[in-house]
């Protein structure tokens, strides 16, 4: 099994375009109710989450037992894997796709079977991941809108996967939904199946945390929380989140930066002749052909960090929707290297 | 399966003695850093690990590539089970330890054997444990010195079951080791079998930030840190660690204290008449005999917290040794209660 390196050394003082980080930071006001809250106790008592997950499970309107803190979206997949799939049964994931369902999947021996992109336009291969599902499949793990592709399905769809995978966990990881308005959340109720998980580590700009939400039924949240360490989350991290849901209105203003940055972007790209895929996400994938790499590298020489995805979408690049200004900063860049 | 629900609500305000805690806090410079440290950049990019890496692994005196940081040592024991013990395969813990051993054993499908204490003084079952080590054995996990019971065994006897169970992984959590000195650190060299790992949530006072450390040689830590997500800790934590371990003089400091009041509590349980064990970490455990429990409800009524072990050990209660005016404290509420 190869480990999951993702490259992020010296990425200090750089336009970081290639994390699908918040690009400009977290909310003023978390860091300001941290530094109040940072004292001695504070770091020095074992977690406890009670106050956070009443303040989230009402900002996500659930109960407090439908939903589990997590260490990042990562120990979300890691635990319904534990919970859920055991040595050699069937796990469906799509390729290209976020790379920690597979990580996990393979850490606890189940059997990854992937649904390719294979359309011109790399829209969301639904009709493919149905006809894969069979009785013996015991997850289902897709990003919505996916990453690196960028497309999504909607709530249909996801209604088709939930009815079709009726014995599996389905996990719709909406790492991107304050960017694309799509969400699972309210089909709780109705199908037992359905796992749906949040992250602080994008829209909200905290990935320095480790914060998710996995949400679910109180019957499967209760299993799901018997295959985690009751002190999984950092406290610091329940305490950022519960500032960070009390600024929605920054987190709505730079929702409307990446949307007009993400416009930009893509007429850009236009205008330089470069294909892209339209994405629903906070980041475009488009094709640089052979020189995806060199261009990577000599944006990196100069301050713009972008992410090479050549290695499982021939030829693409992927780079991060931020602010009109960043967007113009990447374009003008490029325009230059090219 | 049973999920692990130590009770840690509503502590805030009383004598914390309940959970092995620093009872003073960490150090204010740890304080000061952070506070100094946070801001919004910090808290948005994903965690980059290499100067507390370079930082720990320097204090620790090992090699960095020796070196795994983990999300507390809960993480250290969980990729430690995943990446040696497969479904099925054999672990051995003493029983009563420290919970998260069995839990991350049988949520990863091993078949767990306990060796339990039967001695009268609780002295640690060295021979008990060696006659059950097997070429089956896949994994020895110990706290040394041993949670509850405060009994630990020497460097010798380390020797014996590293060398017994040479085709096992075998753990030597030492979470205690401020308060003993012992640690297998200096073995590492010499056996390629031999895990120990290290937290910052007892002397060091960051329970709340949840960071451990684990060690091995350089083939085994690039096997462990495979099944490891990569972001599994806190930039936070992580920041947190390289003020603590600038601060020496603090937990040296902080230790004297402990052993004083550590004394102080088994002078006075002599003088009360409640039999107590010899410790080597910052806990006493005493026998209150049918009382264990409302003792334990009444100091809490008190304002001062200890934790009933009488489900494991009977009549017993554990108590913290924090400063010698705390463990006064504790004993002047026990006489009365008495």
């Amino acid at each position: 099994m190869a480990p999951y390196h993702p490259p992020t050394g010296g990425r200090a003082g750089k336009l970081r375009l290639d994390f699908n980080e918040n690009t400009v930071g977290c909310s003023p006001k978390v860091i300001e109710f941290l530094k109040q809250q940072i004292n001695a106790p504070a770091l020095t008592i074992y977690p406890e989450y009670e106050a956070a997950r009443n303040d989230l499970a009402q900002f996500f309107g659930v109960a407090e037992n439908e939903m589990a803190l997590t260490n990042g979206t990562d120990e979300a997949i890691q635990v319904l894997v534990n919970t859920y799939v055991d040595d050699g049964q069937e796990v469906l994931i799509l390729k290209p796709s976020y790379a920690m369902y597979r990580f996990y999947s393979e850490l606890a021996g189940a059997e990854v079977k992937e649904i390719a992109y294979r359309r011109p336009d790399l829209s969301f291969p639904l009709d493919e991941l149905l006809e894969a599902i069979t009785p013996g499949t015991r997850a289902v793990m897709i990003a919505n809108p996916n990453n690196p592709t960028g497309t999504g399905t909607g709530i249909a769809g996801i209604r088709r996967i939930l009815e079709r995978a009726d014995s599996a966990a389905v996990l719709i990881d909406e790492a991107y939904f304050e960017f694309c308005g799509v969400t699972a959340l309210p089909l709780l109720g109705e199908y037992p199946n359905l796992f749906v998980s949040r992250t602080f580590s994008k829209v909200y700009g905290m990935a320095a945390m480790r914060l998710g939400c996995l949400f679910s039924q109180t019957a499967n949240v209760a299993h799901l929380r018997k295959a985690q360490s009751p002190y999984s989350v950092n406290t610091l991290a329940a305490l950022a989140a519960r500032a960070a849901i009390r600024d929605t209105a920054y987190v709505e203003r730079y929702v409307a930066d990446v949307l007009a940055a993400r416009d930009a972007i893509a007429a850009g790209l236009d205008r330089l002749g470069l294909k892209h895929f339209p994405s629903q996400a906070n980041f475009v994938l488009f094709e640089a052909g052979e020189r995806a790499i060199p261009i990577r590298d000599e944006l990196r020489r100069r301050g713009v960090l972008v992410r090479d995805r050549s290695y499982e979408i021939d030829g693409c690049v992927r780079v991060t929707a931020g602010t009109p200004e960043q967007a113009e900063r990447f374009l003008k860049e490029l325009e230059s290297i090219l």
